[in-house]
């Protein structure tokens, strides 16, 4: 029902044509005084209705005592009244039709149990009405282009933010407030604010989607601490992508310290940082690790536009100091980045303008770059025609600040710009304000760190190539089969029967119920053969004795039946026996372990690993939202840091890779079918043979959702 | 030889009571004419001599003609003139007793093969005569209690720097230059600069002894892209470690494309990174990855001393806002910090001061922290009172802009200095300069960004831990023993024999020449047996059929001898054999591999990983300078990803730990008494048997070194 809603109505927080204010205070220090002299001091033009219950006048406006008082009814309302007083307020809101409602009020579900009750009360009459409601415990809104102002952020204490294209959204008050702070600083032109606070009703979601469909955004920066609903994120995701809008998420909560501490500050759900990051991939969003980030990579793509987006990742590195050129070489190295040597007429060139350049790649220009202005435009022309780099990187310390040089570095950047429109040129440079504007009214986005820059060029190639793969395979509906039945979940045997059915490759085996059916089955399959006790209570079969692998004879099966047989009978003499299992034996081959698990919050998810040591010990996995496709699945197994060892690794024969994919399929669907049913599958392990012989599921696991789950509609 | 004088005779560099400046010019944007204008004016008191051929004036200061028309032999000599003339300026120095040389000019070595020639022309006059050169190529010396100014680094185009202590030394001219300038922005203070270009005789080693031994730097800043002599190296990295300087080393050319740049850019040879880290970590420098980080952990180690520095890394993280708590958290996880929780007693004292602060780790104060001027100060109290911690982050992103909250933090601050003075308290913090002075007046180190502030702790606390561990013991001298015999190289047998009388532990085994002679050795020693080919003709032995595992019996004895050696006769006619290996075989055990190779600047490197993929793909290796001790090997052991496997991982009996660490110690020491015959060893595999079993070399391969190197004295 929510899903064609997210981001719905919204829009008058950002460009009301009036603003009502709860709590309005003459004084400016007071959470309901700030909104109020924001509003005035930059200009709002709208209507601004003060509401206090002593009336009269509030910094200068005729103030009311209620909302009932209006001559008209404000299309947002803002609320900084004391948290008993907020429920009264939202309640008088819906009733006089307000369209959204921002509660800066704190005092909610983070001051415990009641605190929540009247927060989940506030958040029924948005449900109930169809009002949209922002908080409580937020740092609220702001329409930079209308100067519509709801927030009593100290970002805005010293000027008002420039409009611009990039949108912050944020669930921390705090962090999108600082990150208002430091775009302004950064120079970066702001569309629209909003931090989400306790979420109440709007949430995350709501909030990017509502740059995605605002016209003047062009690039989403957000700040998210959890999600609460899964289905909702993915579908805002989903609409940036659909609007062209890079969305650049820092996800805070990465660490186990960071995310009990987010679970703690939000009183949401602890995700997985790892089930966060997959899906954030999978939305087509661009990941940074810290809010500079967060804003270099805004302002790379808001100056870059998506035409200039490279889908490669090889860099070609200039610069007119070999130390400067080491230093970028390493940091554009550890961002992943390659630095290919350019072609050997690139570096002719390159020699005969400047004879003692280091001309392969970082290229070091020499100082001759000061002394001679030809060079720099030159040496840059031969490198962007150079087809072996993705982008470039201009590196200079002081050049923008030394006016002669100054003009020959801007020269040189306009003829590359004029004679190369679509490449892309990252400057790494310390700049004054006016240069900085010059440039990235050209197209270079200005970088002052060395790391920086790199991470900023590497995330800006990371967006490009994904772009250039397109969204991923529209997530399958959830087709819910008809509940397993309880069996499936009793032994491997069973679990292993209903998985077969969902095209999960399992060797083959019966069941057998005593000696003789066990030797008609052992003349039906080859040997050498496996038998293993079937049992409901023994979940451990080799710790019972329940296991024999390597039955060659007819003979040996035999013997080895009745033993089997009689090993479990003393070591679990009250296990109810179902049969004994007779398998073909699977020789050789890489043992992976597959499973899937089910988010809380973002569904299932299918997982791959290298069996033993690999998965637990040096947690080598690959995780992805289920259903996966053979592309991605084939993508989950390359990523893996053991891969080479499928892969043919020191001699070994190439695994079957395909049929290895087609089993994380088949798992990713079955899981994705029966979510409602199975909590988790285990299979360890999926021996995967060499190239052309398949993959088989050795054993398996099926674990039953909790009843009160299976129960939800 | 070398070896007492790393460092010697550089004072003059930094403050000589008379300077002369050969290509002294009018013209301040020349190389020649920029140390002259800043001598002046910044207030130089020694002599000052310009040396034009034209005599005059210059920059209205008397000039000379020649070196020899000066009064007086000045201290330090900097010269500007085009390289053609700078063997002859060197030449006149040292001929009238100048006691040390800056050579700003460029066109040397970095130029190619003449250059170098003329390059290596003018070393030899500092290694004839003593007298010191700095450079050429470089942007030579500053020292900043005397404003001795050798530089024409545009670093000091707008301000001189500050009198501190932190020195600055870095091979890039750029780089240093660069340092210095952003040292100056981050208002640091400097006692010394040093850069040293194309080192034609005071190298990077120098530079850091220079400043080891000058009682003005208290840290040493270093920017390295290579290294020429590590002995040298060493010696001063061992005089900065006893003065109780920290150094602080920004090493270039980690990545395979920066370090090709680098050797392109300097010359030298291109140094592992592996093997760089290695030996920085022995000598007790601290690493950082960039310059924003060379600047601001010499910043927190200027403003901490050393009395301050935890050796533990267990940080107590403190908010007033959730948001950044757990950025913080992430942050601080990132690098290696751990947040254990809060005591409960400390945590009760908090929620007692703010009733819903969270308050386990981080500590989120809340808005409380704004409105009550007392809870800073209390939860700080209790905060720091608490040993679980061994360091304190206070992070604010505004507070101390806000007249108000800049005062309560800074009592609050003051406070917890006098009652906790030892306590390290690092603020991550946005401040206006003049509280920045007042807070590191106080002791607190002040870094504005999240990751820049937990990478700065994290360099703290490994220096604090490395310091606490004290020097590691000292190198032995390489004692070189008699070289290696020829026939220790033929054959696995031989390689073995010689690495067992040193100490490495192999299985019992013989090398028999007949079949009675191998059932003899089976005899005494105890089945099973392993056999193997002796030739120095057959390198891979098993390619041949020349190794058969598993003799159970006197009969099998026998049998596999004979046609072990019709196999080998077969597949290899024309092989000299020297007979059979009959060996004890080891059953059971984790594989590790274990070797040494011989760095072309720093000597003997022990390298051990474990066995198969895990070092090849894996790349799960630890690497140390030799010889090592039994605590440096166990150290070396845990370091390893793997090294679950040999603790007792997934129920698997523990390896003996000691054994192996035991083998390490008796291969480097190996590896460094014969360190000019062996170039290379590799054990492959070493098996480590359950505690208490030992472990076994069970295949070594020794590598002669090259006949050029042995000729070598």
């Amino acid at each position: 029902m929510q899903a064609v809603e997210v981001g719905r109505g919204l829009d008058a927080l950002f460009k009301p044509r009036s603003i009502a204010i709860f709590g309005a205070s003459d004084d400016v220090s007071k959470i309901g005084g700030r909104p109020l002299q924001f509003l005035q001091k930059y200009g709002y033009a709208g209507c601004i209705y003060p509401i206090n219950r002593k009336a009269g006048r509030v910094q200068s406006l005729t103030a009311y005592a209620n909302l009932a008082d209006l001559p008209e009814a404000p299309e947002l309302a803002v609320v900084a009244v004391p948290p008993a007083g907020v429920l009264e307020a939202v309640q008088a809101c819906a009733q006089r039709g307000v369209k959204a409602v921002v509660i800066l009020s704190a005092g909610f579900s983070e001051m415990g149990e009641e605190g929540s009750r009247l927060q989940m009360q506030i958040g029924d009459v948005a449900r109930a009405t169809g009002m949209r409601i922002v908080g409580p415990n937020c740092l609220g809104a702001v329409g930079v282009p209308d100067r519509s102002i709801a927030t009593f952020s100290v970002a805005l204490e010293g000027a008002f933010p420039d409009t611009g294209t990039v949108g912050i959204v944020s669930q921390s008050g705090n962090l999108g407030s600082f990150t208002l702070r430091l775009a302004g600083e950064r120079g970066l032109g702001i569309s629209r604010m909003l931090t989400t606070g306790n979420e109440c009703d709007v949430d995350i979601a709501d909030a990017v989607a509502s740059l995605a469909v605002d016209p003047g955004t062009s690039v989403i920066l957000c700040c998210m601490e959890t999600c609460r609903d899964g289905a909702k994120l993915r579908q805002a995701m989903a609409l940036a992508r659909e609007a062209g809008k890079p969305l650049v998420v820092l996800k805070v909560g990465v660490s186990e310290a960071g995310s009990e501490a987010a679970a703690s500050h939000t009183g949401a759900l602890a995700c997985s940082d790892a089930v966060f990051d997959a899906v954030l991939r999978e939305g087509g969003a661009v990941r940074v690790p810290s809010i500079e980030q967060l804003l270099e990579v805004g302002h790379a793509l808001s100056v870059v536009g998506p035409a200039r987006l490279p889908t490669g990742h090889r860099v070609a590195v200039l610069t007119a100091s070999g130390g400067f050129g080491v230093l970028l070489a390493d940091a554009a190295s550890a961002q992943g980045l390659a630095l290919p040597k350019l072609r050997a007429e690139t570096q002719q060139r390159i020699l005969s303008i400047v004879p003692f350049a280091a001309p392969s790649n970082p290229v070091d220009m020499t100082a001759q770059v000061s002394s001679r202005p030809e060079v720099l435009a030159q040496v840059l022309d031969a490198v962007a025609r150079d087809d072996s780099c993705d982008a470039l990187i201009l590196q200079s310390a002081s050049a923008f600040h030394v006016p002669r040089l100054r003009d020959v570095y801007l020269g040189a950047l306009a003829q590359v710009r004029k004679d190369h429109p679509s490449r892309l040129i990252v400057l790494c440079a310390r700049a004054p304000q006016d240069v900085r504007v010059q440039l990235t009214a050209m197209g270079f986005p200005v970088v002052e760190g060395i790391d920086a820059a790199c991470a900023t060029l590497s995330a800006l190639m990371r967006h490009g190539a994904g772009r250039a793969i397109g969204a991923s395979s529209p997530t399958a509906a959830a087709i819910e089969c008809a509940p397993l039945a309880p069996e499936a979940f009793t032994t491997e045997a069973s679990a292993k029967g209903v998985l077969a059915e969902a095209g999960l490759p399992v060797p083959l085996e019966v069941i057998v119920g005593s000696r003789d059916e066990a030797l008609a089955a052992g003349r039906r399959l080859s040997f050498p053969l496996v038998l293993k006790i079937v049992s409901p209570d023994i979940p451990h079969k080799t710790e019972v004795g329940g296991v024999f692998v390597g039955v060659r004879s007819e003979a040996q099966l035999a013997e080895e039946y009745d033993s089997l047989l009689a090993r479990v009978a003393q070591n679990a003499p009250q296990a109810r026996i179902t049969g004994v299992l007779v398998a073909q034996m699977v020789q050789g081959g890489v043992e992976l372990i597959l499973g899937t698990t089910k988010d809380p919050v973002f569904g299932p998810m299918v997982m791959v690993g290298l069996g033993g040591i690999f998965a637990e010990i040096l947690k080598d996995v690959a995780l992805q939202p289920a259903p996966v496709d053979e592309a991605q699945a084939t993508a989950m197994l390359r990523s893996l840091k053991a891969f080479p060892l499928l892969d043919g690794a020191r001699g070994r024969p190439k695994a079957d890779l395909q049929a290895a994919a087609q089993a994380i399929v088949a798992l990713s669907r079955f899981a994705v079918r029966h979510a409602q049913s199975v909590a988790e599958i285990d299979i360890n392990p999926l021996v995967v043979l060499d190239q052309g012989r398949g993959a088989y599921a050795l054993d398996a696991l099926l674990v039953p959702a909790p009843p009160a789950e299976k129960a939800k509609p």
